[in-house]
């Protein structure tokens, strides 16, 4: 899993600092978080193969989440795409979309499809072989989800040396991925365990932004490997986080602490900072393995 | 007068190249035309002070021309504006821009006009003490004005050696600049060209994109100082203006020549082309006086 951080700073796009957009690299699956204006620049500037991304999750309809996507949409049109493309995000995207697109007389000559979220309760809104999608419902001053990545589990891994030891025919390979014992031909049953090797572990990454401090989502993360969540402020401007329903990094780090997850991301910063160091100082009273956000970052998860 | 591009290029923002907005101070004025994904970033890197800027034009509601108004306006409210910020552009602008405060429930906290455009025959859109503006009904896929900014003729400037060589009073000095003539204690008339110079020629300045070849708007921008016209395409590329609805960069010229404009801008280049002097030397083969546009250049006109 990779995660390439587009832009990660809370409100408008400024000279050195974008809105919030990052690419989520997981299982072939190449997914936008978040669109924020400037977000196909960004994508060109990075390098990032943008003409893979097949699903985009929109948290919010904040302008800061999703300004960049109308000319990410028509800039697929005008590079010829024609894959699907699929649109997560609150009811009402389809609607601003289409409007847009009506308006400019440029719909697309490839098929975009939306998933309208309504629900205020997690759900699984994506899953395929490899992975799954799901909702965290999130508390901000607009109806808001963070979304919850989670790689499957793998097939087992092949023991090379086990398996020409009993002399298994290749054929057998994709059973005994599968987890199946095999039976020799001289009758001898070999357990599965002694052919394979166990799976990697599944991956999980939980995206989480924007929203206040709201530990109704530990249950869900508990566990996840890595977690982006939002600090808007620091501890000093927490009395702005009640009318703005953001966090501070003390919260996103008691949040990371009680959910246990491995790593903790830090992002969405007010522009009123001069440094974002202090962001991971105040964090790291709390919870130990915090990273920066920064735009351009990429993280090996 | 004074021009400032800060995206002059087709299609899609890229690393290096923005799509359409340029901002025109006149009189006092600092005027956004068209707003491109990306403006307020362009507005912030060349140091534009756009607090200032009370009326935009939007000449149609492709996304290289508008999609980074939602973001301005939004950015508009951040800053704390409140002051009234007046949009000119086809009918439908309200509708989406709307659209995207409500589904964001960010209204902004400053009175927002729309001003829309449905006729297809230039009409006055805007005129103060100071200047006029007019659409100039362009061809393109889409509904489309190109905009005419003609400064109105100022006072007569007032020759100090004439009035201190007749005494006259300094309460008579506005009327003088108003044109009067004046009698003086004596009795005699002393005429208003004794008293004064003729004023500044006013300028005038007309941006029209995008368009196809269009030779009737000739007779409106006839004699305009300054004339930005679209040049998407080389003449090497002229079939494609058909389809399209653009103009080659000899187009262009055809038409500053027939409308013996002062100087032709170009603008509006497809981003097919690696270096846009070929441009400039398709057009002065036409008419002499050609600039390239370039992002970020300003122009004193």
């Amino acid at each position: 899993m990779k995660l390439h951080i587009l832009g990660c700073y809370a409100a408008t796009p400024r000279t050195l600092t974008n809105p919030t957009a990052q690419v989520l690299e997981i299982k072939n699956h190449m997914i936008l978080i978040d669109c924020g204006e400037g977000t196909q620049v960004q994508l060109r500037k990075h390098k990032v193969k943008f003409s893979r991304i097949n699903h985009i999750f929109i948290s919010h309809l904040h302008g800061d989440h999703f300004f960049g996507l109308p000319g990410l949409i028509s800039t697929f049109r005008l590079l010829g795409r024609d894959k699907e493309l699929h649109i997560y995000g609150p009811k009402g995207i389809k609607e601003v979309i289409t409007l847009m697109l009506k308006l400019g007389d440029s719909w697309t000559n490839y098929p975009l499809l939306f998933h309208e979220l309504t629900s205020k309760e997690p759900e699984l809104v994506f899953e395929d072989e490899k992975i799954t999608v799901e909702t965290i419902p999130l508390n901000h001053r607009v109806y808001t989800n963070g979304y919850l990545f989670r790689e499957k589990l793998g097939e087992r891994k092949l023991n090379i040396e086990a398996v020409a030891k009993y002399k298994i025919d290749k054929c057998y390979y994709q059973n005994i991925k599968n987890g199946k014992n095999i039976t020799l031909d001289n009758g001898e049953l070999i357990q599965n365990e002694v052919l394979t090797f166990d799976p990697a572990t599944p991956k999980s990454y939980a995206f989480c932004s924007d929203t206040s401090y709201l530990p109704q989502i530990i249950g869900q993360i508990q566990k996840v490997h890595t977690l982006y969540h939002e600090s808007t402020f620091l501890d000093s401007e927490a009395h702005l986080t009640t009318k703005t329903k953001h966090a501070t990094a003390k919260e996103a780090a008691t949040i990371a602490l009680k959910a246990e997850v491995g790593t903790l991301i830090l992002g969405h910063y007010s522009t009123r900072y001069k440094s974002i160091e202090m962001f991971k100082d105040e964090a790291m009273e709390i919870f130990p393995n915090v990273e920066l956000g920064e735009d351009g970052k990429v993280f090996e998860l």
